[in-house]
């Protein structure tokens, strides 16, 4: 039985994999009068003279809003919003299991940017934070940058940052145990979609001089007529050579390779035109842009994949559960760069100096313990950068 | 301690009165694979391939979102959306406690009716029905017709015909202890809001033939130029004698008092010029039209009020959860007069003829098993009235 047929008939099994239950008990009428009318109008006044005390006496402290169009579902493309429900019901049941994060997943009949925004900050009072998931690019940059301009609460698109936070933690590690400096390596990223426009932007924050983005139409650069509006940006802050060409191109030379684009796009060439120990992270799912095997006998040093059949997965799980339950510990009003960049600090050095090698520089995706020590570092950035509720 | 000073202490305790759980386990790769990617693909597929699937593999089919805009909070008025949540959680601790429906608290920032009917749309395709509440009239009524109109699943404002069902299951067996025919009575309603509306509404739908409705301002009759779109619409089926004058003038003769509107505004005067054996439901809350000792005193036979600390509580409880649970078990598409008339009847019959006295015409609030025999023959009247949905 493959994946996908066990994962039907359980599914079917579960009926949902989450659910809301009752934190309460209603048994009595003294209990009723309490939970309910007449006690329930009590915290009702105290929330309306005071709309924070809504993180006291409501659930909203601990919920986060998981919200997808639909549009960019796993590798499946635009399946619409009711089909994409299954990844975002998973997608909550491990913000519980991992960081024991109330997460409720909802999915919005429009693919109109205004209407998204709108829908969402309508509904954002019953929250304490809003994941975004699978929403198409250009769409999603404009989604999220228009929220968190208007809502009081963390918002975060985690196909863009989580992924990125995870990356930067490997990258980090990988050039520990290669020895080399992150303000000297040559990088390359292979898709110039919102994943790999987020991993650029955090490397660049991270301390990474020369990066270099690359997608199908080849490298990005300032005067690449084929280029979209967030592509272009990002073409004036990458690129300091103004190297033209391909992804064949893009690599001679380069230190690290990370791939959010297609599988099998790298060769065994590409690999032996790289730097000294090179670090490949080819990241298309399920098929990487070069099989590891293939890269290690091409002269990779250090490969990440996001499969978890081999060694050094780049997963988003070791990200967001820990993000979003420090955002909400500090009852934070964002998730910004210095929250992130905390984020990625704690998952590298999550693995002590002495424990890394070539083939663990990254936390198991299952080790629950991640999540804590990321949501001790954001908590603490939150606090320290101001990002926090004024109660 | 009284209610309030005890319901602040207590919300603060739990930090809210629902919760959001995981249904699966997800402590292996493999379980990881199967809940999430990779094998979740192959549900989102099936549901994309046919929207109905999302009944089978996600929660949708036991889930309901309990949605206000925070304008017609309790008796509290119009306190925002945030301050309406306390309200919402418990009626949401009330579903699952009542009849493990799984329902979900949503406050929507917005007062325009426009606004607040198309964000609940965007937003129903995560969820197997709508339970509106606490939105002030006439926004409310609009709101709801509009949504019935364009949603698949039911939606069902529950101020409106909650209160209808579970008033006409007392009306029901008010008269059968009084020994009265329900189209022989002169029955007259005070407070001509979105609940007196729709208890006029359905008491004539039981049968009811001479039913006066009185509003603030006098008897509501074709030609009161106070009356807004909602009560001219009432004024043309009700009041078939074209009464006109104040609430004193209406209850003369009456068989039946039911009140929606404010403390004591009904006197022992009053009472004594009506019908023998008068039936009086003064349900404002927590102070009723009148109280049920002076109301017996001048002559009344059976009353019933909103509070527990009564005989005959009159209470909601009976019949969201019971409905709701029969909705989605019949996988519903709506919830139609046939559905709220077999609720009807069904919360009237669950009392036995030969229990039946004037303290005991309605089921206990807090009776478990009113829902289910309610859910039963709500799902038993979706299937007949065709208002079920086509796998």
């Amino acid at each position: 039985m493959n994946y996908g047929e066990k994962a039907l008939s359980l599914h079917e099994k579960w009926q949902g994999k989450i659910e809301v239950v009752s934190r309460v008990n209603i048994k009595t009428r003294d209990e009723l009068s309490v939970a309910y009318t007449p006690g329930v109008a009590a915290p009702c006044l105290k929330i309306k003279e005071n709309i924070n005390k809504s993180y006291v006496y409501t659930r909203r402290k601990n919920l986060v809003a998981v919200i997808t169009d639909g549009s960019a579902v796993l590798g499946l493309g635009d399946i619409g919003p009711e089909a994409g429900m299954p990844v975002m019901e998973g997608k909550c049941a491990l913000f519980k299991e991992f960081a024991d994060v109330d997460a409720f997943p909802i999915c919005v009949k429009s693919h109109d940017v205004e209407e998204i925004v709108r829908t969402v900050y309508l509904i954002s009072g019953s929250f304490g934070g809003i994941n975004l998931e699978d929403i198409a690019a250009p769409r999603c940059f404009e989604i999220e940058k228009r929220l968190k301009e208007i809502c009081d609460i963390p918002v975060f698109h985690d196909d863009q940052h989580g992924t990125a936070i995870v990356v930067g933690s490997a990258v980090i590690n990988a050039l520990k145990v290669t020895g080399k400096k992150i303000s000297d390596i040559k990088a390359v990223i292979n898709g110039a979609g919102s994943a790999g426009i987020a991993i650029a932007k955090h490397l660049l924050l991270l301390g990474v001089k020369n990066l270099i983005m690359v997608d199908r139409f080849g490298i990005i650069v300032d005067g690449n007529e084929n280029m979209n509006e967030a592509q272009i940006e990002i073409a004036a802050i990458t690129n300091p050579m103004k190297i033209k060409g391909d992804l064949s191109d893009a690599l001679k030379g380069a230190d690290l390779f990370i791939g959010v684009s297609a599988p099998n796009v790298v060769t065994e060439e590409m690999v032996r035109s790289m730097a000294d120990k090179p670090i490949l992270f080819p990241m298309a799912n399920p098929i990487p842009e070069i099989m590891p095997d293939r890269a290690i006998q091409a002269g990779a040093y250090i490969v990440g994949t996001g499969r978890s059949d081999f060694p050094n997965q780049i997963n988003n799980v070791l990200a967001f559960p820990g993000i979003f339950r420090g955002a909400l510990d500090a009852m934070a009003t964002d998730i910004n760069e210095e929250m992130k960049l905390s984020a990625t600090y704690a998952i590298a050095e999550y693995i002590d100096d002495k424990d890394l090698s070539i083939e663990n520089i990254i936390p198991s995706a299952l080790d629950r313990k991640v999540a804590e020590k990321v949501a001790k570092a954001v908590a603490a950035a939150a606090e320290k950068s101001g990002a926090v509720r004024k109660m």
